[in-house]
């Protein structure tokens, strides 16, 4: 057989990057259950489990929820194309990545964007908030609750109150929050959420969980043109979980995976997960300190599952990186764009966020970084 | 808990339908392999293996193949989004839903459709094919290769020459025939391709192979408006296999599965694997015939993994259909649009395809009609 074949088993890793992140075993065995169709009772058995259970996670108790068939970013775009009318004006709270994606999805689908733009790393205090919404008074507005690519956590009540007062929708995304981090979606007002499987639910990647309130549900009724991406179109999705009406084959057995994974998550009782990763933070974060290093982000403002180390002065990252994959397995992810080679992010999520796991990683960061200083 | 719980395991079906179909307990298995980075080595150790095997699956042994993170659907929609562009003419070969659904892809995106219609389950002449593009001149031609809610397979070469005679791509929907019946793609001269993997390639849904001839990687490069569908760009994709350049994170398990149930096929042998599919095929029809029933298609445009069956006068096919899932755990599906209540559509894919249960089907469906008739 001339195949190229890869080997049969992936080399051992602790994922502590921003995601994925490690996988329960028995999430991983639930994607053995076998298959069934689509229409099959028992899928939507799994599937109003799933939703009921993201009910909670999201903190939106009332909220619609659904998974949609697609990585995070498939989630983003649901959000930006069902919503984010060509013409209409869309408002990007913008310091970090994947507020530029969602900047660059707006502009694609025909929507003029406005944003409010500081540097990575910072987040927009309430007045900042409240007096860019006033000026612009957009159609949508949307903020990255937790930014992946800075470690920065936003707090939502402003922009949605003054998103509110304009009769904007609000878009967040909750991509590196949900599970790790309480979002407290419908308290605070947010419209439209999404996230992914492969970081704070501990679950492999493949499916956006997405949450909508009674006032998006309203907008997305009240739309006359049709969304131009038919494989993401809400409407459509809805006719399929609410009156079982053939729209695509989900991805049944990552529904499974994300399913087990959602069980673990109510077993432990979400508070008490949160709680277990806001521990595990400031466990992390002291040990950073009593290494000489500091953190990217003030205190206040960092996301407690994901955190971002400033690289010190005449340190390598990268080799800090490769040294701590190939010595002990542990891979970390370090900075792009405007923070290339000044941090390093590290994730401390679902299985990893204990003290022992926190204590492992700092041991062998710091040699690492002995090393190389 | 309040929370409502679905059942631990699904229940014990022999999936006869359409889609999914039964998976190898190996391909299973796959899924259990710990996840590593969309980064790692190991990651496009595994990706580089699948595209290679979809070149042969596919019978495009020069074109660029990947799997998009998303059902088949998704891939139909990458085909339309990344090809077709917003006020070009796209020609479609209507006799099935899923043509209805591309077209209906087609206008979203703001193309404008012209369509050859015939009746559900029948397939075009060469000199159909031929006259209809000669007249139209599309910048895109579009057919549907399998068309799974009818049974029939379209020839593809005339349309392909009379395309390329006009200077138009052609895309082709292989969901259901790709891995239980040969394509050919490159020697009938298919531009773009897409599938899915829960059907004959026996793997769990969740990703859409994706392969693309030379004529259709010039025509991306020199498309200079961006694809509005970010998620679906596919000049952003190949930035990622090519060089490693982050888009999403892939469904990383779910490409474990893919991985596994490619090289189970080409164990076997990609020739060996249609012809067995073939076989049961005609077994099928010899016990569907013996049973004095008649298969819709004519001989000659059937697909061989496939079957749609005529329900006999005075036969209600979903108290057939209900039956064999209840007494047997066998799925089958019916027919919608103007074949509802008309054929039953029987999968015999993969696993299911042999002797041996292509008689313990026709046993099972032979009782099952009996009691209703």
């Amino acid at each position: 057989m001339a195949q190229p074949q890869a080997a049969a088993h992936p080399p051992r890793r602790l994922l502590f990057g921003p995601g994925p992140t490690q996988v329960e075993p028995s999430v991983y065995q639930a994607m053995t259950q076998t298959l069934v169709g689509y229409l099959d009772p028992y899928f939507f058995e799994v599937a109003g489990e799933i939703r009921e259970a993201l009910r909670q996670v999201f903190g939106a108790p009332s909220a619609y929820t659904l998974a949609i068939s697609g990585t995070g970013s498939s989630g983003m775009e649901t959000a930006v194309t069902n919503f984010v009318k060509p013409g209409s004006k869309l408002a990007v709270f913008a310091a970090g990545f994947f507020a530029d994606r969602l900047s660059e999805m707006g502009r694609r689908h025909g929507a003029t964007v406005v944003r409010a733009e500081k540097p990575w790393g910072t987040t927009f205090s309430d007045d900042e908030a409240r007096e860019f919404i006033r000026r612009e008074r957009p159609a949508v507005v949307a903020f990255i609750h937790a930014e992946t690519s800075t470690g920065a956590l936003q707090r939502p009540h402003a922009i949605c109150e003054a998103a509110h007062e304009v009769g904007a929708l609000v878009i967040a995304d909750t991509v590196t929050s949900l599970g790790g981090v309480p979002i407290g979606m419908e308290n605070a007002g947010i419209d439209i959420a999404y996230s992914c499987t492969q970081k704070g639910l501990s679950c492999p990647p493949g499916l956006s969980p997405f949450a909508m309130s009674g006032r998006a549900i309203e907008r997305l009724n009240a739309r006359a043109t049709p969304n131009p991406v038919w494989y993401l179109d809400l409407k459509l999705l809805r006719d399929y979980y609410d009156n079982r009406k053939y729209h695509h084959t989900a991805p049944i057995s990552t529904f499974y995976a994300l399913r087990q994974g959602l069980r673990l998550i109510l077993e432990e009782g979400v508070e008490n997960r949160w709680r277990r990763h806001l521990d595990a933070h400031l466990e992390f974060v002291r040990g950073i300190e009593a290494l000489g290093l500091k953190m990217l982000v003030p205190q206040g403002e960092r996301i407690p599952s994901l955190n971002t180390v400033a690289v010190p002065e005449g340190v390598d990252d990268a080799r800090v990186r490769a040294r701590l994959i190939n010595d002990y397995g542990i891979e970390i992810a370090g900075g792009f764009g405007p923070l290339a080679g000044k941090i390093f992010r590290v994730g401390v999520m679902g299985p990893l966020a204990t003290s022992e796991n926190v204590r492992l990683f700092l041991e062998a960061f710091g040699k690492c970084l002995k090393e190389q200083s």
